[in-house]
């Protein structure tokens, strides 16, 4: 018979002992009634970061996450839908580029973005520097939106795994924020809540992404696989390189602006190759393409200009005023720049990309504490990246800010101290290192 | 530098870092001041009670306990004085023979006692079936009765370690009670801000007992000398037997009165034997004993009747009414009484003494909630314990109670299915197992 006491549960727990998935269910849910405080709560996530969880526990924790709000099931409205999770880098505005990419192709895309975190920025503190942009959207609004568009972007609800909302809050002041089941679940909850057709998932590796190591990476892209199983959303894990920031924008308006170069055929290579590789698996998984015309089609929205006329519309179909991207001026100006020149020649070996993050929060692209605000001006140019040829007193980035507090020499040496100039270049590291399937990846 | 981040230190504990003493006493003072939240400390209880604790973060975690509270010190005051402290027990009255015992032998004894746990008794609860007896006394107040009388029994106050009662809570409701460096810490914290002269520690094993076998108490024997290591106060520890109840009286009335007549002399052989070996560890550890003269001097208390004449003063110095000695009916009588009858003939084999403790509570001996009240006349009277010959049809036990909700027909069939008859007697266990002290025990 389940326990129904969280003493007890609690106790197994600690012994090491597995907990029945039913169990799991009530806990969570007598946790969301409040019959199951907050100290007990922390100590069964302490517990499950020391011992783990099966992937039986994670999947049932997962599916208790997602009963505690509403599901969404928006793939059952709108037919086929994509969505897309990446799990937090430096310069990552591929759902900027991919969600209108996508659309422009005529296949549906949506998604629930969060803030920054950490040392890692966020889609919709990204979105809110567009005049006008309204990223709360209620359910039917969001339906309403892709329907007319075939995009949207928008903020996650409490409607949606409100018990995820609270768990983290205790995970973020208990030291319980690294636990494979605890990201899973978090991850794969909010997910399934929403309840798109087929999910990529981005699962980030290198110095500035959570998972450091590919190994690290590709154990939670197997754990995210292991706990979607079975729901229904056909899920593929994408592990990609985080070890320098993606393209040359590290900031809010700024990287809104990078997006919609690479939408108009120019932008960064890479951010263009991996918003392309992850546009093509979407457009595949739809099944209305093989693998040549998905290509095709790519090529073909950015050639004509669709794929950025489209972003014009997501944008404006979400109150957005999209006239900036003719007028980047619109997203302001930042009040401050400064130059970082090249101390000496030879190519950048390494950037610290964790450390690049945290220089960009220091400069007001990110937050210290949860209720700081964010000056949409704030961030990194990065002119030479990982690879690049430099000459002694050659500008290797740009740091540009708005705020009066900012000790941008402070921040200029701590760029410095973050990067290798070294002879000869390095070997380059490949931008996508391994594609996994719920079917490939065994178990 | 010493961490002084909550987060940072359950991130370190969770991975199984050794926090620093000057970390761990932070921690405490800060979840003393309410700086650490009970949701914090609660995740760092289960980190420890999973990961485990060095025997310096243990030595820290008990100074940190100590020094949330007032140090009493006694030793310094009163010269030598002799603390006890068991680990709990089904039938343990010791401290009641003990204490007016070691003062007839003009060796003061003070001790600061609690109510039951679980399925064992507490001192307190027994004590305050004595009409009048108050129980609640200053360090004033204990010093003037140690002075006047030789002993004192009191409760201990929230002046002492009031960290530890927070702790306590929080693991009594988060599944953290097993734990060794917890245990340790709580144990020994209160009897170093007691800080008696010599401290003498009753860790019992066996089926009655926290430590069910003798290798986790002797585990836990070695803790707590560590734990005490340093502190000035001199510690031994007894491992003593507890497969059995102590005695033949479980209860709180009945107890007073079995310790009663073990001080007049008569009283069941292992309670007085019991007390006999603790009482000489205590008069030789004075200095002013050797082995031969501390024997000659118990025999001579009781012989005399001096060791029970000290009970009647000491009960009258805390306020009681010591007239139930001679008229035991003052303690109260039960209502109802029920004989169990033995079912076959044979030896008394084993007896599940944690399922006779459970029935002791059950009929009103001990609490099943922390408010519940204690029915003082209830209990078991033991009349065939491990090794009695027993015909079919013996009385081997008698349940008493007074509160009319208890189901006599069903705890009888419990306490016959906690012990087992057999062919031929019992091997006997012995009743003192070993006796440690800090010296010998090596670290």
């Amino acid at each position: 018979m389940p326990s129904r006491s969280p003493y007890d549960l609690l106790n197994r727990k600690r012994r090491g002992e597995e907990l029945s998935s039913d169990e799991i269910e009530w806990l969570v849910q007598a946790f969301t009634r409040g019959e199951v405080a907050d100290y007990q709560m922390s100590a069964f996530l302490m517990a499950t970061a020391i011992v783990g969880m099966t992937p039986e526990e994670t999947a049932a924790l997962t599916s208790a996450i997602v009963a505690s709000g509403e599901s969404w099931e928006l793939g059952e409205e709108l037919g086929f839908v994509a969505d897309k999770h990446s799990t937090g880098g430096v310069g990552d505005k591929i759902s900027l580029v991919l969600a209108p990419w996508v659309a422009a192709c005529e296949v549906r895309i949506g998604m629930l973005s969060g803030r920054g975190l950490g040392h890692t920025g966020g889609t919709l503190d990204k979105l809110e520097t567009i005049p006008g942009f309204r990223a709360g959207l209620s359910r039917a609004e969001m339906v309403r939106c892709i329907e007319r568009t075939g995009c949207a972007i928008a903020t996650s609800t409490d409607a949606i795994a409100p018990a995820d909302r609270r768990i983290y809050a205790l995970r973020d002041v208990t030291g319980t924020v690294e636990s494979l089941p605890l990201i899973t679940a978090s991850i794969i909850a909010k997910k399934l809540a929403f309840g798109a057709s087929f999910l990529l998932l981005d699962v980030k590796t290198g110095t500035g992404a959570f998972m450091a190591t590919y190994e690290t990476a590709h154990v939670l892209a197997r754990s995210l696989l292991a706990a979607a199983r079975g729901s229904g959303i056909r899920v593929e894990a994408m592990i990609t390189n985080m070890d320098r920031p993606l393209g040359r924008a590290i900031g809010n308006a700024s990287e809104v602006l990078e997006a919609m170069e690479v939408l108009g055929g120019g932008g960064p290579g890479d951010v263009l190759a991996l918003a392309r590789a992850q546009a093509e698996r979407i457009l595949l998984a739809s099944g209305r393409f093989g693998p040549e015309t998905a290509s095709q089609a790519l090529d073909d929205a950015l050639a004509s200009g669709a794929a950025l006329e489209k972003a014009r519309e997501w944008i404006a179909a979400q109150g957005g005023d999209p006239s900036f991207i003719d007028v980047p001026s619109k997203l302001g100006t930042p009040k401050h720049r400064k130059e970082i020149l090249a101390p000496r020649s030879g190519f950048i070996d390494t950037i610290d990309t964790y450390r690049a993050g945290r220089i960009a929060v220091e400069l007001g692209a990110g937050r210290r504490r949860q209720d700081d605000s964010i000056d949409p001006t704030a961030g990194i140019e990065v002119i030479a990246t990982v690879g690049s040829a430099v000459r002694e007193g050659d500008p290797i980035a740009v740091l540009s800010w708005s705020r009066d507090a900012v000790d941008a020499e402070e921040l200029s040496a701590r760029y410095l101290g973050s990067i290798a100039i070294t002879e000869p270049p390095p070997i380059p590291i490949p931008l996508i290192h391994d594609i996994l399937s719920e079917d490939e990846h065994g178990g």
